[in-house]
């Protein structure tokens, strides 16, 4: 499955499409080096896969990817060259949306994004707003075209909010990738979701044996176990996505020996599937529905401190992957040698609760899991516990690898869009860390409420102009040393990305 | 630590207060046979221990626990002989509460109980409430008493339920115990607890050593970490109750060998302490809090079910726990033969939707994870996946140990008493899973209010009667060939235990 994402990806970056390598300071991180030429190129084609057309910020399959590989911003929002020097510009911070002009993003959705305050050299952030047709993987064991009762294919509506760190290689190489892996992954599933009957729990051995209804019930309840489970539709979305994830992470870490994938990325990914919002969410960005007012969490952050026992377990049952430098367990600071034989507060990696021990010479190594909030850190390193990449990473001036404690896997939560009749004003907002850092749930909805009820309902540029006042509330205005909010507090020296997708469903605002 | 609550348990069963040794039927883990001798013998006192005096269902500490060692049912049912056999008797499966003469239990705590339908000899389920003292641990330097300016002891109430498996000695062991070992972890943080300060996070080497507010500051928050964790005193009591389970288990583990502490037990304990209900589970039983009829629920069931991915998890990091014979992959059903090569379900230890993989070899495996429900195991074996004890149980047929696979820790969840102003009719209801496989948390909310409004508010029976009430709702009737519930439906032929907890408080009901 793999292989055919691979072909073409290889493809794609040998092609010169792609961003060049980034080199990545070793001891910093944070801090990035050169980034993708701006100038646009002329990519080269692909050589065209059948099924896998995939439109670029339009209502339809359109374009393929690498008409933007040249860009270092997502391509719908049509950047010229001197657009993305405004872009690319710490001091003035402009927020950034797709152009009045020219085709909408499907569902008729808002973006907008905003550079750092010159915390990277560039924006590590990545968007992508796609159409995805999935097509069939069946075909008769001739290899004849599908006979006319087999079902046809179907398209899938695809967001994504990719936050970069350590260098933005990861961040464009998902934003490019991650919904092709989800279309291979549903490839399989074409039938098998539009069909009303449950999943046949066993399939033959290829796609392109003979349909697998004839197989599928081979061994049915009455089979020697008293049991069997019932596996719905909706779970086979989710392990498809959650395979995708997979797949994504393990083609970085194959591929950054010939093309440099440089740092890791958190990756927040919406689907619309056949009446159903999946929300798949690997790192610390955040996703929320705002419905009538109401917030409805859609996503659960993955940081140090909410992974702490998964992490810890991780070092208890593996100490070679501590080396000797870190304790699993966890101390509310640092140990001093001269606290030797003291007892001093302490979390096993079972424990939510704190206890006294005594201090002993190995409790004197640093702390797997350390730091309170934003300043929490695996192995003195990284803030995020969930992501892409990251394949490179080393604690810092060590060899010791990161990548074992981080996760590719998302946490994945589904909406069903036909439960509720929805009406234009509620919404899916997805923002990176960088907005909300500084602000929170009831905040959005509030600006939801004020931002939308400006416009009239059926007026299409609402919803980027409610992602431009998110970003900019997150951002502050500049005053005094520094983006100020209205509070007088530091705005977000992030980058900021955000999402707003109407949830009236496709085709009432596409 | 250990050591002295080991002490004396080894006086206690040593000197013939304990059950004797019940011989586990190897291949069989869910039939016991012998049971301890009901005959109430004249057990030898125990060396009397400072502070450590414990009550047995009286509201204050009064008789040591060993005086209840001959018998097989929680002494504060005050069972004659005659009454232990009507209690042993799967035909009657008489409703067991302590009497409406003598002392109430602490709270006016309302209990009831039956056995089981036949399932096994004896009721495995054992059961503790308790009013517990701890002394400070500080003494000065030369062994002094304390001074007066010192703070004093306190008392915490505790309620334990405990639902044994493959024999009774681990949960009578548990319920004579556990509250110790409680009260062994709380000794050291008597005095922090007191302070409304927040806890030190170092404290002197020994409790002897010169009093902790001397010390624990030496280190503060200008310390070399850039930031330090803010413990509550709430977490200290967790990490005692968490540590105190521990404790228990290792306990266990090393007494097995002399005194045959036969099989495991679910725990469900709750423990109030300055004015919060600390509810710590780990298994399958169940507290809920009924509250103006509202259901609040207090505690999570640890089943394979719920605990699968952590069980995965292990089995892929530590293989060799699985020996030759388990998989750590999920399927919906057993893989058969003929399948290989084929493609079937599965579920890997990171996803929680399904995909389809191509059927290998090593996928004809046992999965660790099986079954759906009541009928879900682990190994094949067991079908809860937290507790104490099990260091004996082992895969059928098989030297598999599956203990590695279960935990003793429980999940403590906190209310706090003081936030709400209770009447008379807001309830702590726990029970084992023999309440619960056949009622659920509205019903029980049902039966609260409508025995609760039968009495008076300021009758202490009608707890009881509550107890009683739910435990014979749970078993059912004897109608037809089985105990019937009013829907015709299967009663529970499983042990049932109801303790019934009055949210008045300490004083108002007790």
């Amino acid at each position: 499955m793999l292989n055919r994402v691979r072909s073409a990806v290889a493809h794609l970056v040998s092609s010169g499409g792609a961003a060049p390598p980034r080199p990545k300071s070793p001891d910093s991180p944070s801090a990035t080096s050169e980034s993708p030429a701006a100038a646009p190129g002329a990519p080269k084609s692909p050589p065209a896969k059948p099924g896998t057309a995939s439109g670029s910020g339009s209502g339809a399959p359109a374009k393929t990817p690498e008409a933007r590989a040249s860009f270092s911003r997502p391509t719908f929002l049509q950047l010229s060259p001197r657009g993305l020097r405004r872009a690319d510009d710490h001091a003035g911070r402009v927020v950034q949306s797709p152009p009045d002009t020219g085709r909408r993003l499907p569902w008729s959705t808002g973006y907008a994004e905003v550079i750092n305050a010159g915390k990277s050299r560039h924006n590590e952030d990545q968007a992508c707003c796609e159409v995805v047709y999935v097509d069939s993987q069946r075909r008769s064991v001739t290899g004849a075209p599908r006979e006319a009762s087999q079902s046809q294919g179907f398209c899938f509506y695809y967001w994504g909010l990719f936050d970069g760190h350590a260098g933005g290689g990861a961040a464009e190489m998902a934003s490019r990738l991650l919904h092709r892996h989800i279309q291979e992954q549903l490839k399989d599933l074409v039938d098998i979701l539009q069909d009303p009957l449950p999943p046949p729990l066993c399939l033959p051995s290829t796609p392109g044996s003979p349909s697998y209804s004839n197989t599928s019930h081979l061994v049915g309840p009455q089979s020697c176990w008293s049991s069997q489970k019932e596996v719905t539709h909706e779970s086979l979305v989710i392990g498809a996505i959650e395979n995708a994830f997979q797949l994504m992470d393990e083609q970085m870490a194959q591929e950054r020996r010939g093309y440099q994938v440089d740092g890791g990325c958190c990756a927040l990914v919406v689907v619309y599937l056949l009446g159903k919002v999946y929300v798949a969410n690997a790192g610390d960005s955040r996703a929320i529905i705002v419905r009538n007012g109401e917030v409805i969490p859609m996503s659960r952050e993955f940081t140090p401190e909410t992974e702490r026992q998964r992490l810890q377990l991780l070092g208890f049952l593996k100490p070679e992957l501590l080396g000797s430098e870190f304790t699993h367990l966890e101390f509310p600071r640092r140990v001093q040698p001269k606290e030797l034989g003291q007892r001093m507060l302490y979390r096993d990696q079972n424990m939510t609760g704190w206890a006294y021990k005594k201090i002993e010479l190995e409790d004197l190594r640093f702390p797997l899991v350390c730091g309170e909030g934003k300043k929490a850190r695996v192995m003195a390193t990284i803030g995020v516990t969930r992501g892409l990449g990251d394949h490179n990473l080393k604690v810092c001036s060590s060899t010791l690898p990161i990548k074992p404690f981080l996760s590719c896997f998302p946490e994945v939560q589904v909406y069903d869009l036909t439960q509720y009749e929805h009406c234009p004003d509620d919404v899916l907002v997805l923002g990176t860390d960088g907005l909300w850092d500084v602000t929170n749930d009831s905040e959005v909805a509030t600006t939801v409420d004020r931002v939308l009820s400006a416009y009239e309902p059926n007026d299409p540029s609402r919803y980027t102009a409610l992602a431009q006042a998110l970003v900019l509330g997150a951002r502050g205005t500049p005053r005094d040393r520094g983006w100020r909010l209205p509070n007088n507090k530091l705005g977000s020296g992030d980058d900021i990305s955000v999402f707003v997708i109407p949830l009236g469903g496709p085709g009432n605002y596409s």
